[in-house]
């Protein structure tokens, strides 16, 4: 295995992703191998669900990498604890980091399987956010996607600007490149400035 | 794009589930985009789901409109708010065509991959009751399909009476037209009879 | 349809998995139809999760039998009600059998399909316990295997003591009964000495 910088992102994006699930999980009386499946299913649940759609075999199934590196971040998470959180603004980094990288990662399979741009646009988004939104369904919440969080929409708007770059003919690489940032920028800002969509107030059947 | 009235239908059936998701979103502190995925997947989700079962591409992939009728189900929603709501009965309406709709849709689409019969019918009842149970999910509530409402099994009647028209030789435009109207009237007639089948009690462990 | 051990493995499994299915849903409002589709969801859940991860056909779609079984269970719970509880134990013993048995099938079907040995037996532990997960999320419920159960973990044992069998050269069919065997005591141990694993401590974002 040559240790590319996609390799080292991925694994990133990753453990990352997994080091969520299971702090999510903690506190809830989930035992140890309750706790990496949950990690695990936020780090592979976007890319399967997308897999699936796509009609190719999931990506994990023939790279134990993703299940390895779910066991890591479950043995970090045991290890340091707190300590691992004091680093929430790094751990924060990774996440935003693993976003951009699934998303351009669902584009490019997408594309690879012929879909027309806006379906690649979605795919991409499937890829970045629904490992989480499966998470919160396991541990019994209403997803977070789909409360005040851009996040999401961050994937949509990397998507788009995946194909403006295309459409100016960028090479694939700084158009792979420019998409990741945009996502990454956008939920940064988002984070920091607590920038978020209109609530939708409730409706009533009769006011 | 021709406007024939399966078109047609299939607009209203996607619009009224896609405004049902988004009104039982709203008031849960979401975002409008929060409300408009919960919109889509309940328009969506059953067909999607019957696809992945028959091993083809799902339906919206290579479709945009499913897409665009959520959004203009959000705005419509955003816009009129409880005004749409006064027009209850006529929503209702619209559901249930959807419903009646969506069902004989699964049911030839089915056919068409050379399911057995009663695959058939669970595929119809798959494809017009998953999208609303999984809005359910992400509401984190028990799917109201499971409650007390005679839904899935309007869907499963009107399966019935589909193979039964077609053992009659009936010609297939009418027998698809007989099978969305049962479903449909079934589900008419329990909602305002309040029909519904026994409950299950609790079974104890010990008495 | 010949009698062989295999289908009466089959059939036992799929009865145990949908009463413990009906049972969860019992208490919970449902009508009859919604607990029968909670038995159904219960046990074909994770042959089809695996069905559709693998690019196959899913099982039940060709064979009905699932569906009438799951039938049986219904009846016989409304029929016997706590009666059939009393059976206890008995029941807890059909449906770690039928654990052991969806685990061996998913297995089989998984190297059949080429996977690697890792892979296929994370296919066992899907087949074998996805069915309870699903049960638990449309009864909105954290799910039970993520908590304090030696359940998949009893999956993953018994896939481990498959393939060091094959390694060894053992016949197929003798492997296949190990691996079953595995599964059930360790799951069987595990409930009579109350054995887990660690549970998952909070951990909170500052001490």
């Amino acid at each position: 295995m040559e240790i590319s910088i996609t390799t080292l992102l991925d694994f990133t994006g990753t453990f990352a992703f997994a080091v969520s699930g299971i702090r999510m999980a903690s506190g809830k009386q989930m035992d140890w191998f309750g706790a990496y499946i949950v990690g695990l299913v936020t780090a592979i649940g976007g890319g399967t669900l997308r897999d699936l759609l796509l009609g190719v075999t999931p990506f994990w199934i023939s790279d134990g990498k993703y299940f390895l590196t779910t066991g890591i971040a479950l043995l970090t998470t045991l290890i340091f604890k707190e300590k691992l959180f004091r680093l929430g603004s790094t751990l924060f980094l990774f996440d935003t980091l693993g976003l951009g990288l699934f998303t351009v990662v669902g584009i490019t399979k997408s594309m690879a399987s012929g879909l027309p741009m806006w379906a690649c646009i979605v795919m991409g988004a499937v890829t970045g956010s629904v490992g989480g939104v499966v998470r919160d369904i396991l541990l019994n919440e209403v997803p977070l996607l789909l409360r005040r969080d851009i996040y999401a929409l961050a994937c949509v708007a990397g998507g788009i600007m995946y194909f403006t770059c295309s459409l100016l003919k960028f090479p694939t690489g700084i158009t792979e490149v420019i998409a990741a940032v945009t996502v990454i920028v956008i939920r940064i800002m988002a984070v920091r400035y607590k920038l978020h969509l209109p609530v939708l107030e409730p409706i009533k059947k009769k006011v």
